[in-house]
This record gives structure tokens, C-alpha cells and sequence, in this order.
């Protein structure tokens, strides 16, 4: 079932938490792939109900990103869902969510503001404001949908680690799923932004992957220097590739390590064919 | 009963929501006069259980303020609720509320922040962070207690603004109550911070009040400027007095009135004593 209206959805969820069910909520931005899909797979695995949302969410995009290129193909998006077991595919108009008027500003409108340590280094250091609107939007999510479980990738792994970061800071009733990095054959993870490569340019992208394995490989040799492992990643990079950063960092609290260990994730942000692409690794067990 | 831990209310209320029973949260600071008493009221008769958040939020108060030496009476306030009805009085501490250390800023804590047009005027403007800090606990509280209903008292009318705003905006689910200001038969509203003053100094707080009743009074006769209605004001201010502002604005949104409606809210907030006290009046209705 599609819908679009707040009103309409709290309706169904109204008669589901009075039959005492249980809600699983996968909220996206649409363009659904097969990551998405493993994360509608475990939804629907823990919940007696699951909602996808597809919300291209405005505030979380700068003035000079992809909002209005970002990939719209709703109806592919609802026919996969409903091959795929979801009860209620929710997806509003921006004006649903945040009103009349252009003035989507924290001059009108009340903001989630994650903490400026957890915001301040590897997407967020490039894409101010990013992770507010990021916040802003899922609360309002939760608060819509009031799920007993929420689903995401940790394809963005410094998202899942914020938003959990917000659910524990305000008491949100959820439980946060975080599900595995999904990937083609080639190896590249999938990312909705894959749309805007040509074929020449996905295959630079395979850099990406090849240096995460790379610096798991040597760690699990023994190298724990993070500036010996950085500089393995030289080898996967030519001119096709600008790298925007390659961090180590603890997988729950985003602290820097210098010195890797189980608990670290390996990020990458790397822009082919000027698509900006991310990648990350743990060196631990998942 | 008095709880403190977030986990042992948290099972109280998945009873009551389990039985279908209805929920009002009143969240205070404790120190509770009879204006919380009338929020309390209100609370029975609208649900059926009443959740008391005793609650001294240090995340809402500025370096310079009062924290350390704002009322704290928790027995009085308990004996209070349960001779009220109270079903709980849900008194944390701040460890509680915001985990280990005094690392309370936006640095490591994920923070709801209203709208700058909302906040950067009226106590917002001398009191910065004030009501990021407000919105912040009380959006943990509603998450924590999930009430249908939660109280606030018009005296603080900015602060009801904001809060309904953020509910608005972030979709939370639940319907906010304002409550009139109650007052001593002098014309005092009732504050905790009345308990600062001397006995003259409860005299000449009495200004503010007589203040905000003749405004409204040249308002039924006619003058609507807002100009000449502040002017009104000197008279009732002497060198005992620190105006910090006399304002006019509308009830719902906060925008300035130049010329005054049934709409507009005329707030005041003066030191006494080196009090801060604050106080408001509708001209329209309430």
C-alpha cells in the first residue's frame, strides 16, 4: 500500500499497536537496490509489519549536491516492495513533511543536532549540515511510523553510528538495526549514486573496495599503523580517483585511531567521474 | 510512587499502554507551588494516569544562572503529588538523564534546537542555549513517559510556543496542554524563583503585573500601538527595577506586533532583587 500523508499512515499504525504488533521501519530516499532490499529481508525477518519510506529529504542536502538529480523511480521502488512482503510503502511530498514555502532554514524550523565530535570529521567535515537534516528527518520518521525497530545500512556507517548516537542522547523508543554492506560481484558496494557512472567509471570505483580489503588483509598480517596502512591505498589510485579521505576510526564512538584495532571501521569517501562515493570496512568481526 | 531510574518508569508505562489506559506528563523543576498544581489538575481530569517529572535540567541554564542554588524540594514536591493524585513523580538525576561526566554541551550530546526566529528573542536573547536546552529534556521526557498529553503553564509563554512548535515540527506524538497563569491574590504570578525575594522585594514585583493589567486595559480602550502602550509601563518602574524586556508579540508565532490584535501576547521579564522574573498577559481571549 502506497501512501502519502502523515495523517493517513498514523491511521494504519493506530490499528496495528492496538492489535499489539510489531513495526519495522526502513526509511530510504528511494532508487531501492538490492542493499535496501536486504534491510526490507530483516525487517521483515523481526517485525509483524514493516513500512518502507522514500523520502528524498531536502535539508540534508547542501546547496550544491544532488537533490534535484538524485534518482526518482517510485514506481520500481513500490512494485520491489510489494514483491518483497512491505505493508506500507510511505513516501510524502517534501511539503508533507516540512510545510509551506521554500524556507526549509534552522531559522524556521525546529533541527536534530547530533554532537559537532561525532559530525565534525569524515562525511560531515564536507557536507555541513548533512547529518542534522539526517537526524531531523528520521526522528520525524520515528515519531511518524513509532517502530519497534528502525533498519540501516552500514554502507553509511557514520550515519547508523549518529543516528544511534541520537536514539540513546533522547530516549527515542527504538531499537536501531545495523545490516551489512551489500555489494556487487565486482565488488562494489551498492549505492543508489552508482546510476550516475558509466561502465568505465564503475570499475575505477572497484579502488574503493580493493584498498578496504587491502588494509584488512595487511592488518590481519599484523600492521596496526594507521599512516602505514593509509599509504597501502596509493597503489589502487590514479588520476580517475580523488580521494576525499581514508579514516580510521572506533566503529562506536567515531574517536580516531591511530593505532587500528578490532573495534575500528576503515572509511573511505572518494569521488569517480565526480560521483562521490563511500566505502568502509571493519577490521574486527561484523 | 518515586522512581529514578528511566529503565523502571519505562516499565510502568508499557503497563498503562498495554491497558489502554491514557497518559499526562506535567514535567516541572520541582519546587512545585500552585501553579503546578493547577497543571496537575488539568492532567487528572484529561487522563487516566498522571506522570510528575521532577527534573532540574542542567543543560537549560547558563553559567552565570542559578543551577546550583535553584529550589530543590523533593520531599515537599512528592507529598504534593500523591496528596494530587500523582501516579508517579519521575525525579532522575542528571547522570541519568545525561550519562557520565559534566561534558554537557552540544560537543557530545545530540540537542534539539527550535528555530533561531523562535529563540533569538524575548528570555532567548539574554538566556542563549536556554531553550535548545529546554527542548532537549523535554523531548527525552515525552520519549521516555510517551504521553498522550503534556502540560504547560502559560507563564512561561515562550517556552509553551517553542515546545508546541517543536512537537509540530518533529511530529511528536502527543497533544500539548497550555494551562492559564495562576498568581497570588496580590497579582504575583507564582514562580519558583519567588522564593528569592524579600519580602519588599515581593512588593515591588507586583509591577510587573500591574504592568501587563493596565496595558491590556488602554487596549480594551482603544490604543493599539505598541509604542505608546510600552510607554505606559514608567509608571509603575522605579531604580528598584531592571526591565530587560516589554514586548509584543503574537501568541501562536512569536512575530513582532507594532500594532496590537487580539492575537498579540504582551510579555515581560524584569529583575528585582536581582530576581529574574517573568510574566505575560493575552490581550484577546485566553
Amino acid at each position: 500500500m502506497l501512501l502519502n500523508k502523515i495523517e493517513e499512515i498514523k491511521k494504519n499504525i493506530k490499528v496495528w499497536k492496538k492489535e499489539g504488533l510489531t513495526i519495522g521501519l526502513v526509511p530510504t530516499m528511494g532508487a531501492l537496490h538490492a542493499g535496501h532490499l536486504s534491510l526490507i529481508k530483516k525487517a521483515k525477518e523481526t517485525c509483524d509489519r514493516v513500512v518502507v519510506s522514500v523520502f528524498v529529504n531536502p535539508i540534508q542536502f547542501g546547496p550544491a549536491e544532488d537533490y534535484d538529480k538524485y534518482p526518482r523511480t517510485l514506481e520500481a521502488d513500490e512494485k520491489l516492495c510489494k514483491e518483497n512482503g512491505v505493508d506500507i510503502v510511505f513516501a510524502p511530498a517534501p511539503k508533507e513533511m516540512y510545510g509551506d514555502g521554500g524556507r526549509l532554514s534552522n531559522d524556521i524550523l525546529t533541527y536534530v543536532c547530533p554532537p559537532f565530535f561525532y559530525v565534525n570529521k569524515l562525511c560531515g567535515k564536507t557536507r555541513v549540515g548533512h547529518f542534522d537534516g539526517v537526524c531531523t528527518v528520521v526522528l520525524k520518521l520515528l515519531n511518524i511510523v513509532q517502530p519497534d525497530y528502525a533498519f540501516f545500512g552500514q554502507k553509511d556507517a557514520q550515519q547508523v553510528i549518529i543516528v544511534k548516537k541520537m536514539v540513546k542522547d533522547l530516549n527515542v523508543p527504538v531499537k536501531i538495526i545495523q545490516c551489512p554492506i551489500i555489494r556487487e560481484e565486482s565488488g562494489l558496494a551498492l549505492s543508489s549514486r552508482n546510476k550516475y557512472l558509466t561502465e568505465e567509471g564503475k570499475k575505477d570505483a572497484l579502488a574503493l573496495g580493493k584498498i578496504l580489503n587491502n588494509i584488512k588483509a595487511c592488518y590481519k598480517k599484523g600492521i596496526t599503523d594507521s599512516v602505514a596502512l593509509r599509504e597501502t591505498a596509493y597503489a589502487y589510485l590514479s588520476e580517475k580517483h580523488d580521494l576525499e579521505y581514508l579514516e580510521f576510526v572506533d566503529r562506536d564512538t567515531l574517536e580516531d585511531r591511530t593505532i587500528a584495532d578490532n573495534n575500528t571501521v576503515v572509511l573511505i569517501a572518494c569521488r569517480v567521474e565526480n560521483v562521490r562515493l563511500i566505502d568502509n570496512i571493519y577490521l574486527g568481526e561484523n
